[in-house]
């Protein structure tokens, strides 16, 4: 079978570089071409020294991507994926979208976190929300894929067996998640300046990030009813990861062991999610570098409150990674063809 | 006047070393003597280079600190300060326990919690839990000093104003906490080896930290009903400093005008506690090394959320620095002698 | 072809567990069984939490080990793999000892630095020092491998054209060199212990670190001179990464262009080294997680000096990158087999 | 007495913020006016919220400091100095420069290494170069200090003694530098990115740092001859600190003792450079936050070579502190006034 050819849009950004290093072990895919605005005509090498002879392809430009390629990543700043999957979507070549434009299906909500429009309501008619764990059948029928974001990943994936089996009450969810600062992007900037966010922690847009009309429309989708969560990110002084610590009230009569028997038969056969023995806790240290998310649940009986902690590795399953997932999926392979390492344990 | 002689038993742990550092600062106060278990008989810039020149006092046995100082702080393992604190009250000494033998009024908790019995019920009638922002009135009147735990301290500051003005409600609170690696101590441990806690993160002990029912009991005296919450705290990969993240469910009518008003009348006139402006999230880079307590309030009106968040140095405001704050309260001194420094930015 | 059947003794260790999780990548390798005197019967994923569900294999004996093995890796403390290598070669099995007990040539330097002697000196014969990028040809002959130290095999690499050449002296020779803590392995220990190794650097054992003995014999063999260094090493307060910054003095005439054709010349068919390019330093951010070796190299004319600086991470071209290198030459793979990755960029 | 009227020039930098940190602290002066170009009409404190409540200090222009100051600290980029101190020379105001104007005796090197030219020689020659180990008599006579950069404090501090005894070889000496990240200031840049500073360590201007010919300076002037250094500076992970590690020739009959002796002898009453016992290495982890330099020799039998490792924090005996320590001299204070602290030893 020849491999599938690759291309990345927007292949410098942290995003897109994920992308480019995690593709060099996917035996049945190949890239094929990239591209930067910002750093057009130079290797991708020049920009991440790190990858200097293993991947040194030259940025082309966006044309040239897609002409080269089966299908397009695109890891663009919001806004600007809209016009690309429409020329892929008329060239037949498929589009998977690391931004945020065909996230919410909601126009107004778009319009209300992002301030754009749909350009072209048939192709957001088309697109699916790419989080393989709950949507993977509708995947197989798509072209265009949603990319979910990195909160967006960690929070439903520790909610959803309690959350589809009713144990917990949908209001009044609480995501405490914190976020290593790749998901901040390559940008320098004040508050990623090493010695000012190192040895630091601290909570931004408290209950206004945009990942929060996404992580409720995808627990309503689970539920079938309107869900409301309060979510507060933090920023950790480390590179990647993210630990979702999220809290629910408990049904009357629901028990550990009715929650444990409904994570473990949710899970069991998914490749990628890990849900931990009784007592153990998720930590980011053990999923880094890889597409893992670990799911760790408790029970506070004191309180009668539910506690379900995920980590996922932002740039992988809360980006890079899951986009490759994504594309398995949609070319009919195995769902973990070249993304199945053991993470470094140190 | 003569300065205060400062005896510190169990000078080798962090929060004696640190309370060492926090002295030399000190206009009245001078450190006496000092003792270790592990240590007598060698100089505590033995065991912490940092302090050689500077702090060299060499440790000597228990006795000796409590015969040659004014005040003993003792910062000993769980268990061990009751009768070290019956020989302080025999001698008319003040005794400022970093431990938790004084901080539950309830023998019942502090066995169900520690595992230990009251020896000296009178001793524990004498005591005062030394959280000055609340009780500096009783502190006055004692020569026994409950000194809080890290936790204990980051989460009431945070929602005092509101628990007293009634603003929120008492049920269902959430404390998610998450604290530099100092708090648990200095002996070397598999968690935190600095390869495995490094570019980590994990809760632990969910929902059944001992500090849970200090926690508790602060609480029920701000409302005088008994107070009940969900505690997870996670280990953070920093040295030093406890941010708290609390959520409780908004009284219907409050506004976050009004709890800001009420939080900066309450705080106006504390020296060590800093209410943020509007829009500003504490941070635990903001208060290192020094007393302060950073403290910020959000208001989630899409799910009727309070958020508060305070930031503590856990080894200074969580530890030595408070105890340091007790004993200018036993002594008549400002409150701020000695403590009042500007945190380093970077 | 059928893969080849690995066996890992001391596989609880960093060296040992870092084997084990490179191996799964490896196309024509399989782990057979691994051995932990500490965690006999425990999964290797009860003791790293990451290696959940990738890799579950539960640790036998030594004996056990060995015969399900084709090869067997040593990552035992020094001493004990001369035992183990007798009776691997008895039974005709391939024996890498990433411990030092083969490393030196001479039973009187082993015994100066290591305190041992030489048990049976026909295997010492046998044995041939793994650095393939030196002694290649002579891997081949054996079936049992010494694989250097991590310092061992940075400072040698970033040397070797400019000693092959005779571009620079051997005398004077300095190997300044700072290694991420793995190296120190994973029992905790005070100068380990989070709080008191972050924010810290300082320099160990200065001028005398086991290492330096089997440096100057690489460099000996290179020459065919006695050579003789001052090596400092310094603990770093990162997970992974050596940086060895070598300082040489110039012959005469020699220009910083005769030195660069050098090293393009002897590295530009080495899979695992990458010679930078003028002006850029190695930096052990770039080869992070995986078995390159970045070398750059600078002159300082105002002064006559060679500056010579290499980056691996002690774990992998440091250790378990290696072997697996070695590994790979002693079955007649194409040596980069399994080992080829991208480096994380970030 | 009346309290020395302070003004910091540049004060939202790292440096000048560090000096009005420190100044918080000095019983004998006060911070009377700051400015900054970028941030003029804000508090120093919204820029650095660590600040808040106790340095909350706005900045007014420079004219407004010069005229409120009897000292002028400035904190300027290299060139901008010069004017500033002319006018505060004609107004007979003390004046500190914390940059590279005024450190250098040879306007050829200026120019060689800034690109810039002494516009007034005389001020050049009332100038005086501010490291007050080896020149605290002259420092005594002038009224404008070139305070030394960082790497220019760490290494003739690690070698004074042992040149000025004679006991090593002039030429050769290599200093191997590596700092923590404060040095490179407040403004982000790509290497100084958290992602990609983090958990890395490179070499950087490698044989071409600017500090070069300043140390060559100095340790011209405690010999009497030319010197001429191979400096290497590395970047390390770190906020704060340090560490150079020196190696010079020892001379022949030259012991370990005679060394110590020198050192001992030479810093008995230094108050801030710590002369370490034998076997202890200097660690940044033990100086940082404080004025402390200290210093540890090790001698290489084997090579003949002699290493001095010194540790300083850069912010504080690197530029702030040191400042402040020149300012004692200028006004006749003990020379510890207000920097003498214990170092957190975690």
């Amino acid at each position: 079978m020849e491999k599938i050819k690759v291309g990345v849009v927007g292949a410098t950004g942290y995003a897109g570089a994920e992308i480019c290093r995690l593709l060099y072990a996917h035996p049945m895919a190949e890239l094929a071409a990239i591209s930067s605005v910002s750093f057009e005509g130079m290797a991708l090498s020049d920009v991440y020294p790190a990858y200097r002879e293993v991947c040194d392809l030259v940025c082309e430009t966006q044309a040239d991507v897609v002409e080269k390629s089966d299908v397009i990543f695109a890891a663009l700043p919001h806004g600007l994926s809209q016009e690309l999957a429409a020329e892929c979507d008329a060239k037949n070549k498929a589009f998977i979208d690391l931004g945020a434009d065909f996230r919410l299906e909601s126009e107004e909500e778009y319009k209300t976190w992002y301030g754009g429009t749909f350009t072209d309501k048939s192709l957001h008619q088309k697109a699916v929300y790419g989080l393989p764990e709950l949507f993977r059948e509708q995947i197989k029928t798509t072209k265009i894929v949603a990319n979910p974001g990195c909160y967006t990943t960690a929070v439903p994936l520790a909610l959803v067996p309690a959350l589809e089996m009713g144990y917990i009450e949908q209001v009044g969810i609480i995501a405490d998640c914190k976020s290593g600062v790749t998901g901040a992007g390559r940008k320098p900037a004040q508050n990623s300046h090493f010695p000012e966010l190192n040895e630091g922690l601290s909570a931004y847009k408290v209950a206004s990030h945009r990942h929060t009309p996404e992580i409720e429309q995808t627990l309503s989708r689970i539920t079938g009813k309107k869900a409301c969560i309060t979510f507060v990110p933090h920023l950790l002084p480390v590179n990647r990861g993210i630990l979702a610590t999220c809290y629910a009230r408990l049904k009357d009569g629901v028990t550990e062991e009715m929650l444990r028997a409904a994570y473990e038969a949710r899970y069991n056969h998914e490749p990628f999610v890990r849900f931990l023995p009784k007592g153990k806790s998720a930590d980011i240290h053990n999923i880094k570098y890889t597409n893992f998310c670990d799911v760790s649940i408790f029970v506070d009986s004191r309180t009668g409150t539910f506690i379900a902690i995920s980590a996922i590795d932002n740039m992988v399953k809360g980006a890079a990674g899951q986009a490759i997932q994504n594309m398995n999926i949609l070319f009919g392979l195995s769902e973990a063809t070249g993304l199945m390492q053991v993470p470094p344990a140190f």
